[in-house]
């Protein structure tokens, strides 16, 4: 990493008459609130703050980091998991709030796409979307935080991603500030470009590392005219992949979620939520959360293929037990239960997370071997691992046995684990880092597990992208 | 570029020790056929053909040549169109032919998925996916010789981009050689890996300048159950573009192909294809032709569903004429019609043509005035447009005036009509290359028009992972 230094006054009132008194912060107490991470790991310090209003006034201040040898570290809502958006505690670092940049500069609804800037808030596009009968198939729980530019920066993922894919599926164009001020434009929408590799690739997961996004061109879906949600008791995980492979066959394109947790996890939401039920009788070792969506051109027969699906899943003894929402407030009930899961763990005291993917026909024996594995090299822990089994990706938490000291269970005990974890997870071809990025979080795990040939290519491209490494320094490579 | 020096015998030396007699060849009658392009625009020379067994070997090879500092042309079927498998005319260059690695290493029903090497041809992957109910959804023209590592290096496209995307939506997993010989493997597919940007998006499109294609795992799709194809009359391409529309509207996912030709084209067509007959009575001024296909899952409805399409259309007024294909053989005739547009215009005599896209939604307004605007410009030629409008797609060929020259012709007017259509294009926020690719034929003016900051990316990462500049030099960029 190059060193750095604090900013000169020279630079300050630069950046100061370039963007205005909007622009530029030094207050303290107006920068504190971003100089933690939303899970509350990581504190940085930041020379000042900037908002510019404008891809032109960002380009120009770009420029001016550039120039003066200024790091600059991007933030939309600061809700990333991983600290990617937190300085480091040099005080060096300009943080960049991209979230003034939040106007809607195009909506075409015929085409479905909408062109925005990074700020715009997830909640916000949701809405924006629906007001035209369209709908952006990507959601998440930070979504009235979210916004846009992080989505984009960091891959974003959640529970849609089984039929719409991540963010990456869904950016038609971009349009981004690189390192040394010059403005990359692709927010046309082109369905065939082969003038090369497709760059706009490079900015989408890149952390904020090797460009600053500033507007994107999304795709928008048809609104769903009509969902179907079933939960369902399955004997075990490997029962529940096959049940995911039946409804794949059966539903196909329609297959919207398939959500996978064990019955602690259910017992532990039943404890926390107050009111909720269980959707099932008795106890299954292992619970399934099924969306099935139709559009308008298909909505009508949608409830009885769904019936008919799991008529034959029952017949084939793909699951022990089923109970199909009979409306939309027990469909959002049954939602409420698997979005309470993480809540709900957080309730039950300090744990160690982990975003982790494998292949989806790996994960049952991944889980099965990894749950006792850990549960006995770390005596008292209680290992659960829940979420989107379609995806191949389960949030795999280890809650701490009855500790005195959270914080020195965390660090020591708690790093441990998730090294352990992370090792079996590299070693059944998986990702230490499935949906949430790498940021800061993740970096040394990065560094001492990633495939070699890999790391060095994403460090040749970074250093080919920006020489001085003033993007983001310290996040990803 | 950097220059280039013939290999020293030590070098084909040591490759014939490592290759072995099936690897490595200098007999110029096995060369020859596989040094001129597809269309027989470029004829280059090369000092070796290398035919490696392995990905191992490849990179051995590979490590060789760096050390020699001999460039390489990789090659499948020698199928592109654009040139960019065709050695220079030095003969400094190794060919290296990738079609003796053509394994298809693993095959997942379940999953739906294969594992082949670069090798493989695209007819032998199409038949091996509906070998087990599955289908692989993309097809070419040049399908019998396009392999896979050729389709991934140029980000194919084809008639199915619409509803499946190009090559670039269909690669789960991808296994490469380096510059330097070292081996990028990321076959194994993961739903949801956010470890930084998505390292294989650089070897999809870069035509074999960034790194050689060894594996792949594709994507496969249930094998199509039903269809449905039609032919419909339309005064305008912009009535086309609003039934294009209706369409997504009415059939959403389920709509595979939206092609469009004018009159003029059917008329060749049918001048051309001995037994041919219209599909509609009268002529139009712009013919479409649909096809929407269903798997096992909603079969049972299609018909029905694109006949309600099709009356809700004509009561819409957005045709004046369609014919629904009564049988699988009147479907496969309708195709025919659609399959022999660019040999019936070959047929018609020199041309020069244009694989070109631009927004979807502007692509009336684009051919409206490209079209009056070359064929005045150039007096004599006639302009044609034909092709994929669903993508924002279409094949712009303007056949040249009665000449007694082609060669002659095609290397004055031609080139010159080339760039004006190119510059068309681009004011129109459209690519030079929609799906060809940019090979040799369209280098310069990719650099005469590409978005300066766009090429100087392209540049900065081609510089960075092959400093050498050793692999396919003279393409992209």
């Amino acid at each position: 990493m190059t060193a750095t230094r604090n900013p000169t006054q020279a630079f300050l009132d630069e950046a100061a008459a370039l963007l205005g008194p909007r622009g530029l912060t030094r207050d303290a107490d107006l920068i504190a609130p971003w100089l933690t991470d939303w899970r509350g790991r990581f504190t940085g310090r930041a020379c000042a703050m900037a908002s510019p209003a404008s891809t032109a006034e960002l380009a120009d201040l770009v420029r001016l980091c550039a120039a003066h040898g200024v790091p600059i570290v991007p933030q939309g809502g600061n809700s990333g998991m991983s600290g990617g958006a937190t300085p480091d505690t040099s005080g060096h670092a300009l943080l960049l709030s991209l979230r003034r940049m939040n106007a809607i500069r195009e909506i075409d609804v015929e085409s479905r796409r909408l062109t925005c800037e990074a700020g715009l808030v997830l909640q916000t596009l949701h809405e924006a979307a629906e007001a035209q009968g369209l709908r952006f198939p990507l959601t998440l729980g930070g979504k009235g935080s979210a916004t846009v530019g992080g989505l984009v920066s960091t891959n974003a993922g959640g529970s849609q991603v089984l039929r719409h894919g991540s963010m990456r599926a869904l950016v038609l164009g971009l349009e981004a500030v690189l390192a040394d001020g010059s403005v990359f434009s692709m927010l046309t929408p082109l369905k065939k470009d082969n003038r090369g590799f497709d760059l706009k690739q490079l900015m989408i997961g890149s952390e904020g590392t090797l460009g600053i996004v500033t507007a994107a061109t999304l795709r928008l879906v048809p609104a769903v005219a009509e969902r179907v949600v079933i939960w369902a008791g399955v004997p075990s995980l490997q029962a529940a992949r096959a049940l995911l492979l039946h409804c794949e066959d059966a539903a196909n394109a329609a297959l919207e979620g398939f959500e996978v947790m064990p019955q602690a996890c259910l017992d532990a939401v039943l404890a926390h939520l107050p009111g909720a039920r269980a959707p099932l009788d008795g106890a299954h070792r292992w619970h399934v959360l099924i969306e099935v969506v139709a559009d308008r051109a298909t909505a009508a027969t949608l409830r009885d293929r769904c019936e008919a699906m799991m008529a034959d899943a029952f017949e084939r003894d793909l699951l022990d037990d089923a109970a199909i929402a009979a409306s939309e407030s027990q469909a959002e009930a049954f939602w409420l239960l698997r979005e309470s899961v993480a809540p709900a763990e957080r309730a039950r005291g300090p744990a160690v997370q982990h975003d982790i993917s494998v292949p989806v026909e790996r994960m049952p024996e991944f889980v099965d071997a990894a749950v006792p594995r850990i549960e006995s090299a770390w005596p008292g822990t209680e290992a659960v691992a829940f979420g989107h089994l379609g995806d191949g990706n389960v949030h795999f938490h280890v809650i701490a046995p009855r500790v005195t000291d959270a914080a020195a269970w965390q660090e020591r005990d708690g790093k441990a684990i998730s090294r352990q974890v992370h090792d079996l997870v590299t070693a059944w071809g998986g990702s230490i880092s499935a949906e949430h990025g790498i940021g800061q979080l993740k970096r040394d795990e990065l560094a001492r597990l990633g495939d070699p040939v890999a790391l060095a290519m994403l460090r040749a491209v970074k250093h080919a992208l920006d020489p001085a490494g003033l993007l983001n320094p310290g996040k990803l490579v």
